[in-house]
């Protein structure tokens, strides 16, 4: 059946044409159907009779539809039922907790991508891996999948470093430290980060606070294999871009079923063309990784899982049951950070550190005492010139200085209402107060805290400074930070008895 | 924020308002968030900044959720932010293999009837019950909770029969035979029925055929107690209404996990008030229920949660290997059905069944002998006077006859290619073939079965007949039989050696 191409613009977040009641009769199609657009499949979610919306004889298309099937606004398609696609078969295989086979996941995988799987289909697909998971045979076959089905970077120099850290500690602004050391050294590591979805803020959020992050492939190639190391946005590139879909399916639901994590971690070192990778695993309470035996649970998954890719991983498990360093926020980390490479050496928890990732990635590049290494290019100022190199080969400033980036002009203050020592640091409230203030949206939002595990605090001491672009929000994040408390405070008991 | 209301009626299924993108980000809401709309919640799914679909300072609303809140176009509302609701935390639980409280699952069956929960959140809640699912009691409580959410029938004639078939199998006329039976000896049963999913012909969709079935739960209660029966469509009464819901979900997961099935068939039945209920168990290669050890847990299922419920169960099992009778599709399983009444002993699978099932629910009465009393009842005619009554009490000609249903005009012929006993016949494609031809939407089309398990059949026998009411349907029709060839013919090896 001919219908007419009408452009619309919904940002729905599930594939779906409109069509007008009458059509869908004709063409026997109902809501949740798809139909097959010219050669294409589109998913058909919506169907209306709507006089304001479609008119008969039209078909609605997403913007980004009309882009990936050459068409637009005004031209004529051919439209018909179509099937459900098999890879339904195989998502009904996972919930009967069957093992898949490599074609199975990599139709899963591709109609995911091609809009062929609703958000009701790959909501299935997600809690059937969350429930059922994936052996590691599966696993590296739903990465393969995942880099298959995108782009990759293909580096004239190698070997290709790469890091990455699981999240989930706040503050964690140790990123940019670890590349800048690691280029210093004279290793290529060409690092791309991501966003803040749920936490207070992404490597990639406080990055943008003094450079450009969003990078073309091209763009990242040429500046890696110049200057070694890049901070760039993973979303600017066409990396794996099955997951950005399946984030958003995952997010309403709050879970990262384990295989859908790793496949989509390695996809992207793979992506990139990872030879060497080091994983940092935060292990905490409130953090993905509460204990000992599920941080090696994950070290087994990475390491073995590299090894099925072809890729060397080591990873380090780290201390993550308090923020890293004092700032959360995009401008108050992207501060803290510049200082350490200025040599500051305080906040103590992010030097460490960073010096002991970089050490580790050196150590796998052939650089004996690895550690001793990093804190010398730290303190000698050759990791700075590497990381300045970095920030004016991204439209930065060279001589950029953390005195240039200025928080929020909002500030409140929390005061201790008793005295004691901080016995422990809630990571879920501080990300809570954090984006309260207006983190990662508004760049000079976020907080310091001023008091970390073990020191002494006295009655009336600011323990937390809250910074916000906006007064009211400021108030609100405020306000949070006196009902969740997250800083807790007690008398240090030495001996009991 | 104040926005002003604008009447949608795009079919979505999938509760959305949509508001220009300038206003989601004063409301700091995104797609999958949700927003309140005065005191109400209704979830935002789609959310644009399309200035053909909405305008700044406008909210579109589909129609159902401006009745259900009482609003209409050009009211001012106020909308802001919602927080998910607290059953996104019970359906992690369940996928997590833990039990449900019944406060719990009575919040998650409140939040999917009040549009809380989105497509993404009712699909993981399907797959955790399919791959986890639940105990007898939190069946029980999650049928409690699905009758308590809708409306109920109160009788004060007692007590309530009811009658249930589980389904799977084609052509299964005999509910109004069964219900006709069972008036005529001096029973009640308030028949409510369903409209065919993906089967050929729901008991709903050939009975509309020859009255009406749309009839207001007022109606159903008197007509039964003046009349001893009722053949009602069941969704036309607010009885249970979250189900509608969910089975939108469940279709393109082609999933109906345990525990959804019996909360769903049994919340039907305490919404009606049945006292005294009997399950069909239609068993056999090809239908939902293919072994006997599969049937005899279903027996336990609702023998056990009839008890916790309150409610006297039995249990048939029915042979359902091949469809019931001749007749696939809404006039020609009327006209069979019919005919049984009128006296034909013809098929006699049809008056085996039907017999046989109301002599249970006799028994169940107190009138002994049923199956024999169920015969004679039929025989007698008593059962036919009883369903003309019914007919005409939902508008239909207490005269009609089973020659006033005349099937589509368009007929195909299926002729055996070989001779040979009909070895078996595959209920799945015998489907396919029927709504190839239009059932069950085109009341005409359906087809007949001449040649049935163990019948010989010479080569070029008419095996099989497609009606269709539109010449291209049955054809396309006759192409799938050819195809599937959905009755295998063999010769009968009587001995070998």
């Amino acid at each position: 059946m001919k219908l007419i191409v009408k452009e619309y613009d919904l940002d729905s977040s599930e594939p779906a044409v409109i069509i007008h009641d009458d059509d869908c009769i004709r063409l026997g199609v109902k809501v949740h159907d798809r139909v097959r657009i010219n050669s294409g499949d589109v998913w058909v979610s919506l169907v209306g009779n709507s006089d304001t919306i479609v008119e008969k004889g039209q078909i609605l298309i997403p913007n980004i539809y009309l882009k990936r099937y050459n068409l637009k606004d005004g031209d004529e398609v051919d439209v018909a039922h179509s099937p459900k696609p098999d890879s339904v078969i195989y998502i009904r295989k996972k919930m009967d907790n069957k093992t898949l086979t490599k074609e199975e996941i990599y139709a899963v995988v591709n109609d995911i991508l091609e809009a062929k799987l609703s958000n009701i289909e790959v909501s299935a697909w997600l809690t059937s891996l969350y429930i059922n998971g994936m052996d590691l045979d599966e696993i590296s076959h739903f990465t393969n999948a995942m880099v298959d089905t995108g782009d990759r970077i293909v580096f004239e120099r190698q070997p290709v470093f790469d890091f990455h850290s699981v999240g989930g500690v706040p503050g964690n602004k140790v990123t940019p430290i670890v590349v800048s050391i690691v280029a210093a050294a004279g290793l290529m590591l060409p690092k791309t980060s991501s966003r803040a979805i749920s936490s207070a803020c992404g490597t990639s959020d406080f990055v943008e606070t003094f450079c450009d992050v969003e990078l073309s492939a091209e763009r990242v190639k040429e500046i890696s294999e110049e200057i070694g190391a890049v901070f760039a946005w993973g979303g600017s590139m066409n990396l794996a871009p099955v997951d950005d879909i399946v984030i958003k399916v995952e997010n309403p639901l709050g879970i990262n079923p384990r295989a859908q994590m790793l496949a989509s971690i390695m996809s992207k070192k793979v992506a990139i063309g990872a030879t060497h990778l080091l994983v940092d695993i935060p292990m905490g309470a409130g953090t993905k990784i509460p204990t000992m035996d599920v941080a090696r649970a994950y070290v087994r998954d990475f390491t073995d899982l590299g090894h099925k890719l072809g890729m060397h991983v080591e990873c380090a498990i780290t201390y993550a049951d308090q923020p890293v360093g004092q700032a959360v926020g995009p401008i108050l980390e992207a501060r803290e950070c510049i200082r350490v490479l200025e040599g500051d050496n305080h906040p103590g928890s992010v030097v460490e550190k960073a010096c002991a990732l970089a050490g580790m990635i050196l150590e796998m590049g052939g650089i004996p005492n690895g550690a001793d290494k990093a804190k010398e290019l730290l303190e000698s100022g050759a990791a700075l010139k590497k990381f300045r190199e970095v920030v004016a080969a991204q439209g930065g400033n060279y001589d950029i200085k953390s005195s240039d980036l200025v928080p929020g002009q909002y500030t409140q203050d929390v005061v201790a209402t008793k005295a004691g020592f901080v016995h422990s640091i809630d990571n879920k409230s501080i990300v809570q107060i954090a984006r309260a203030a207006g983190s990662p949206s508004d760049k000079g939002a976020g907080l310091l805290i001023f008091k970390k595990r073990g020191q002494r605090v006295e009655k009336g001491d600011v323990i937390m400074r809250i910074h916000a672009d906006n007064e009211a929000k400021g108030i609100r994040a405020k306000e949070l930070a006196l009902r969740y408390a997250p800083i807790h405070i007690e008398g240090m008991l030495i001996e009991k008895g």
